[in-house]
């Protein structure tokens, strides 16, 4: 079977994800076009060409400096990514939210979180904000409960050579 | 006299800033390339096309919906700034500092702080991770003591007409 | 107050024209898109990277060597000015008015002339023809009387401190 | 483990090639430049647009019918792959390598058939075209022993919610 | 007389055409956008930047190494030719149709054969395709039967200095 | 034989020339990059898309509403033409050869004239301020004894069918 678009777009954020340096959290994003071609792509990760070993790796001391994986795929994309989608391996933070809005991003596909763990980011105060900002934008943000089986298949049959 | 191009362009993030509808900090930043061509302006607000007189515009409450200058002078760029320099009308925060190195900004000027007033973001914690943060990448961040002479008497002159 | 688009982009202009090396007339122009994002700037000048201290820099020796500021907005475009408009500090002369019409560029507008002192560039022929190809072309050439008070008072303001 | 860009690259091309529609070879070509950003990719296909349903999926009708990925990377590219590397799931023909070339693509790096089965593609006038052509033409072709184990890893991970 | 736009890109193609090394056929391409102005042009050649003076220039052998003019324009291109036409000095192969397609290409017009030879590249397989194709995809092939005299005429005014 | 790049490129500007509704002087530009790539074209002509049938079409009221091909081709550039090469059927008149400068041309070849007939646009003035502009700015200006020949005999061949 071929992956739909949704499922083949989250395994390339779930893709990205594996070239994080955070040693807690690996989130991947990746920017389309409504063709379904790639505009950009990000992990989060310390400032880039910097030493970053002397850099703190645990939270919340790697806060500052851990930029976010949507801030990357916005800062690394070929061309502005105006009426482009963004898919995500999480749900985005507030912030991230606002600033992929600002980069003409409305269209946001983040994976169902497999790991039922909270996150320091998600309170309840960035609950109330985000309810606020989806009402006032029409952004469009859409949990997908995201179907990674034929990547895990495949991977075998690759292996084992015969696909 | 010509103004020093500094001047100039510094000068030009203090007319962008008078864009921002924040009614207790008005920021200004232009990006231009190393010949001086505008790639990017920006001033602090809130996130583009929505209805924004519902939203908190006092200190500490505006807080998360004010998207800075620097973001969004990175986001309005027509390319991609990569090896532009960042002209502020005052010194950038961290989280901006990062994100236009991220962006391939490696010189930003700044124009010296003309209220000496202390700002919430600017605290001690703030100095050390900027401190940090300069001598592991070389950034290069230079205040400037703007002069606004020539644009404060020549706005006279244009009134007069006499140039 | 916030300033409105035709204020401030043709304050922008009469920025760009302190550039000018023209002792006579200092004219600026500023082409934006209809998002109000600045795509090109210029002033009246010699030709570029030209040791102009032996050209004659007064009337009517300069004009063969005088780039009007039109023409470098064009000439500095990051893209095709396609669709976008001009503020100028003045009326444009009739080559300037044909070039910007060439390059895409659709609507004009131009500040009020607040010296009230007639161009050479400007006699009667020139109106009739200005006439003609207005009447030909529906180009959209609008005469602003520009507000520049926010630009002065707000210039104090940032020497004082208090905005 | 963050893993290395050979193999990071190519599994985004294996991960490309599960949307292709060919039922008896799946192939994927990722094109990315020197900072490894993508810029564009392809699987081998049918012409798009187009109800394929009628058109023949089996050797040898097929073979006019089927774009090759290397073909439909270089036609997605959102720049021209000057000076870009491609990154292919399996030995590209001779007619891709020229094309390859053709575009301004100098480095090929393709992952080791796994399948160990010959290619009609490949026979023995192929291999002496492509020993012509990389003697003549210095093009840099890279076969590259890939190790995927990283990924069908981390789907277990994902899936398990522990990484 | 002005030439029409057809026989006007098609003259181009011909003069294109003459910079092909092929010595049994020169076939020249050029790719327009809707407003008439060029994006790419190729003829048919070797590998670029390649010692060709070893490789076989007469029919059959050379065929592996001679790429078309239409994929070479297509590569040419300055921008994708998305929604651009073709001009070809003859009519195009089954695969560099499928080519131009895939690129964007949806119009495609060529000059009316002037020397009926039938091409080995044209035969009863090839029509068979083309009919299919152009049944499933819509794709718009034109024959045009060229008008090169301006081009004739014109070349003697020009050395006589008459125009 | 294949012509060389100077007479092909003043072939196409030849070609170009063609398209002018000009009926007294047909002049073409060709603005290529160093890899010998179309960037732009131009004719000279009235302002686009306006009725010119009521525009005067003789000397001298044509001339203010005449654009020359150099411009046109300048303004006609997919992308700024910084470090192209003009290719021009005559010789540029000083107000072009300032604005090719300042799109960033250092670089023209125009055909020898082969008319032998005086411009009006080229009297004594004009020949000072050239030289005096070529001493200033070092702009590189090749007048090239144009070679059409295999131009005019390879339109005969094409029409007997025998290329």
């Amino acid at each position: 079977m071929i992956p739909e678009w949704n499922d083949y777009l989250l395994a390339q954020a779930f893709l990205v994800a594996q070239r994080s340096p955070d040693k807690q959290t690996k989130c991947g994003c990746v920017i389309a076009n409504k063709k379904h071609q790639i505009m950009g792509q990000g992990y989060n990760g310390f400032p880039r060409g910097v030493n970053d070993s002397v850099l703190p790796n645990k939270r919340p001391d790697k806060y500052p400096w851990m930029i976010h994986a949507e801030v990357n795929a916005i800062l690394n994309c070929i061309h502005k990514p105006e009426d482009c989608v963004a898919y995500i391996t999480t749900n985005p933070c507030f912030n991230c939210t606002l600033l992929m809005w600002q980069a003409g991003i409305k269209d946001i596909v983040f994976a169902t979180n497999l790991q039922h763990k909270p996150s320091m980011l998600h309170d309840d105060k960035y609950a109330d904000l985000m309810e606020e900002f989806i009402q006032l934008s029409n952004v469009n943000i859409k949990e997908h409960d995201v179907n990674l089986n034929f990547l895990a298949f495949k991977v075998d049959d690759w292996r084992l050579g015969d696909i």
